[in-house]
Order: structure tokens, then sequence, then C-alpha cells
């Protein structure tokens, strides 16, 4: 094992004291130039790297950006977390390779206030990008309260007070819907999560607008994220005597459980019935139809997240709100 | 905003000094019991967290356990890194509340020693989980050098000098091979990661076992891992004069890859062809065979991994296997 590069060895190698290295590396002025200069060469020689505990205490910054994931993991096909979790390390790395992403999860029944809570008192980090908003986040209330600097992935009823990158999720699903109209749909059912995350209502938005516009009856179903309950809700309705003709699903993860029951009731997702879904994931098999989905780079939404959490903001809050791609495959054919 | 819980707050609240206040929560002899427990008392009730950056300077201990993810996120059907990343959360809370496991992602284009490099001498973890081992893996004799307790999940070349937790993979492709010949079956093709992970030669170790015992001819096929390569080589295969009637599968991703090549053939998965994978992740969609798979709980392996991590071995390494449950449903009928 190489000998660990402290400050004291430092200082023994270069016949100096340690406060004077100490101070020569923190540029103190008390120090000459002709020595700073020495001390930093030889540091850097030597592959020196300042203790971080004691580096964060004084200046207060730990190069850490915290992201805390909640919940269980609920359907493992629901890639969200995974998605962004590597999508934001990539674009840290990128945009500040000495940073590093601090990421934790926290189980469904804890509290994770305790956590963000525990983060700040600890100084783990120096700020928060928060993910899945609510209209009514207590996690934003506890940040704002706080004064840690963070971004949030989606907007909250308290949008105007704080930085947040979205994606226009009311005029997606207005544009998704109104295609389904303009191809002679009617009967157009649109299958929302059951939840109140800010970005849930504002697909129903736009959904319930292109209906409006048309003077056509909306009618929505909610249920929990997942393949299964989106495979129960489309068998039911589509055994009913007013089954609808088109599905808009919140999520592809919904689209892929639609397109089940479809097959399974004898039809056939294109040609009898249109479903357009969200999210464009990799396709589930070869030989179904192709999913029409909306569809926005998580790549394109990590690199904003993480530009505007590197640079805390000293004025009014930043906003950036990213439009979706509606993409047109065997689906909506 | 509450005021800041700080040492100062609690010695004038309590009309104490800085000094003996912290001594006394250190529990120090030189002050007195009844202090102590006075200090001690108050502390509790108002919310007192100590600064970690400080506590982490004086005992080295932070409390948290780190895992860092390396790679792309590759087929994000590939749910190894989710599943385990929740399980490893969720085991941590479960055994130790007031820990964090400490997660960051590692593009493919980066060292991921230089992370590790960083966590270590910036104090950010007390130890670490590494999975996905290899046989020889750099990660392991970067940690055993620098004396950093961890806990591998996988065994690797130097398995005999650290801790580990891992399956029995020769074990469990050995009994899904005999299960295989036991039903009859003569021309199995074994499809294997094309990496050089520990645990891929274990399993090919457990399919060459039994077709050795049989003496069968064996014949292996390595692709990158995902759907879509193990679709490909499955088309290919099949479609040659020699066509395999069985696969295992060193995982349910290729497993549903040879699946829907097998059904595109115009063959039956499980009346015509048999088919194992493992892993037993949820199934793709419902009107597929079910498939046969080898099982083991993240939940078990996770927790023997936190088990270990938070309590550093003082003698020789330690060492727990779990054995594989074979599962036996339609694509083995």
């Amino acid at each position: 094992m190489p000998p660990k590069i402290t400050l004291k060895y430092l200082a023994t190698e270069l016949g100096l004291s340690v406060t004077t290295v100490s101070r020569a590396l923190g540029g103190f002025e008390d120090v000459s130039v002709a020595t700073r200069e020495r001390v930093q060469a030889f540091a850097n020689d030597v592959g020196y790297q300042p203790n971080q505990s004691a580096r964060r205490l004084k200046t207060g910054r730990t190069s850490s950006v915290g992201y805390i994931m909640n919940g269980a993991q609920g359907d493992f096909r629901d890639q969200f977390n995974t998605r962004l979790l590597v999508a934001l390390g990539q674009a840290l790395h990128d945009a500040a390779p000495e940073h590093d992403l601090i990421v934790t999860t926290v189980p469904e029944d804890r509290d994770e206030l305790e956590t963000y809570k525990r983060f700040i008192d600890g100084g783990k980090v120096d700020s928060f990008v928060v993910a899945r908003t609510c209209i009514q986040d207590p996690r934003v209330d506890f940040l704002l309260d706080s004064g840690v600097p963070f971004v949030t992935h989606g907007r909250t009823g308290r949008a105007d007070e704080h930085d947040w990158v979205d994606i226009n999720a009311a005029d997606g699903f207005l544009r998704a819907t109104r295609h389904l109209i303009q191809q002679g749909h009617h009967n157009i059912l649109f299958l929302n999560f059951f939840s109140d995350l800010y970005t849930a209502v504002e697909r129903e938005t736009g959904y319930l607008q292109a209906m409006r516009e048309a003077s056509l009856a909306p009618s929505s179903r909610h249920c929990p994220h997942g393949y299964a309950s989106a495979y129960q809700v489309a068998r039911e309705v589509l055994a009913s005597a007013d089954a609808p003709t088109a599905f808009v699903c919140a999520s592809d993860i919904f689209a892929y459980g639609v397109m089940e029951a479809v097959s399974e009731s004898g039809r056939a997702p294109g040609r009898d019935i249109a479903i357009i879904g969200a999210d464009n994931l990799p396709p589930l098999m070869y030989q179904q139809p192709s999913l029409s989905t909306l569809d926005i780079s998580f790549e394109t939404v990590s690199q904003a997240l993480i530009e505007l959490v590197l640079a805390p903001r000293e004025g009014v809050p930043r906003h950036r709100c990213f439009d979706y791609e509606l993409l047109l495959r065997d689906t909506t054919a």
C-alpha cells in the first residue's frame, strides 16, 4: 500500500510546518508566493487530496448532488427511476466530473423527509434533484424552508417559488388526443395514474381540452401504475356495450397492458382499436405491433436538471419546459 | 424556520459550556453521570443531531454503505440494478434505520476506481457492497489494498480473501439441465453471457457437468446480455439443420428473447421446445406461456450482504451461499 498522502507527509517531505503547508494550499497571503507555488506543485506531484470531511467543514461544499428515490420498486417494468438515475449520473459526470450523484432509497413505509433532513444536517450533499412531484409536495415545502438548493423534475403547486424542469404534458396529450379525433374516433378512453402527481393532472387536462374542442364526451379511468392494472381496466371496458375505439394512456406500461387486452378480445391493435402511450420505452416484444407514443429524451431533461442544480440561483426561480414528440406507429395506423 | 439546534444552543439553554455539552454527549467520564444524563435528555427532547461532518472527523464513521453502479443502462429490461438497489435499501433500513445506502452511477466510459477512491478519500462511506463481480476484479484488488471493509455480491478469483454473498449457480444450472435431460432432451443449447462475470463461468460449469454425466455433446452460445441478442441467436440456431429441442438460458431476459424466436418459427414453447431461464422476473405478457426459471430472492441476498457489511469482520473472510429454486412452469411442460 502506498503511504497515505497527508498534510503531515507533505510538511515532512517539504521541510515545512503543517500549518504553513495547509495555509499555502489554502492560498493564504501570509505564505510567500514562492512557497505557495512549491507546495502546490509538490502536492500535485504526489497526488495529494485534501480530506473532504475537513474541507466540508471549512467550505460547506461536498461536490455532491442528492437524489432520494422513494417508494417500493412496484412494477419492475416501470423504468422511470433507473433511466432517470443513469441519465442524471451521466449528465453530472459530463458537466462536472469531480461531482458525484449521491442516491439513496427510502422504503415506502418510511418518512422520506427524515432522509432529506439527515442528508442536510449531515452535510452529505450541496443540493437535491427531486422527481415525481405532487401538487402538494411535502419535500418541496421542507426544502424551501431549509434553504438548501434544489431543482424539481416536474412542477408543483408552488412552482413559482422554486426551480423546475418539466415536460409540457398538457400539450402532448392534447395533440395525441386530437390526432385520434382527426382519425375519426369519438369514443376515446383516457387511462391515467391514480395519484396526485402534478403530471397526472396535466395529462388529463390535455385530453379533456381535445375532447371539449370536438364536443365529445370524455371518459377517464384511473388505476395504480402498472401493466396488470391497465390490462384489467381495458378487459373490462372492452367487454362493455359502449367499448371505446381508442385509448390514450398516461404511460407505455399502461399502453402495453391495454394492447394485450385488445389482442385477447380478438381485436387488432391499430386496425380495430387505436392506442397511444407515453415514454417511448423499448418494445416488450418484436412480434407486437409497434406502439405510438409521446417521446421525451431523459438525457435532455437530465442535462437541464444538472445545469440548474450545479448553479444555484440567486434571483427569481428558473424554469425549463420541454415538449413531447408524438411518434405515430402501428397502433394508430 | 425553527432555530438550528447546535451544541451552542444546547449549551446556552442548559447553562453549561459548549465543551461540557460536547463531552457529555460523547460519554466522557470527566462529566458527571447526572450532567451527562441531563444533557442527553435535553438533546433528545429538542431533536439535536450532531453535525456529521464534524463527527466523521472524530469517529471516522459515516453511517453510510456505498454501492457504485457501473456501466450504461444497457437493456432497460435488465432489472438487476434496480431490484438490488431497492432490496439493499430496504435491508439496510430494516437492520440499521439510521444508516444510508449511498449510491452513485459511473458512466461506461469512466474509470470506476476513481469513484471508489473519491468515496474513500472523501470519507463518504464506511464500507461498500460490490456487485456483478468478475474473476479478475480490479475493484476487489483496489479495496483489498485500501483496507476499507466491503462485501461482494458474487465470488471472484480472490474469493478466499474477502467477504462474499453468492448464489450457487453451478448447482442451479446443473439441476435445470438434468431436468431437461430427464425429460428426454439430448440437444440442449446453453445461452450464456458474453462476459467474465464469475457467475457466467459458474452457470456454464453446471450445464457442462449435467451434459457430461449423461454423455451428451454440450453446445454453448455467448452473447451480450439482452432480449434482442438472445432472439437473434435463437432465430439462427432454430433455422439450422441441427436445431436444439431445449434451451437453458443464463437469464430470463435471454429466455424471453428465445421464446419469441421459438414462437415466430412456428413452434410452441413448452410443447415443441423447452426453455428454462433464471431470475424469476415478472412475466412480460399474460398471454405467453409461463417461463420455467431458477429463482432466488433479492431480499434474502440483500439481507445477507447488509448483515456482513454492517459488522466488518475481524478474522477470516465470511461467506454466504444460497441455492436457486427450480420453478417448473409451462415452458418445460
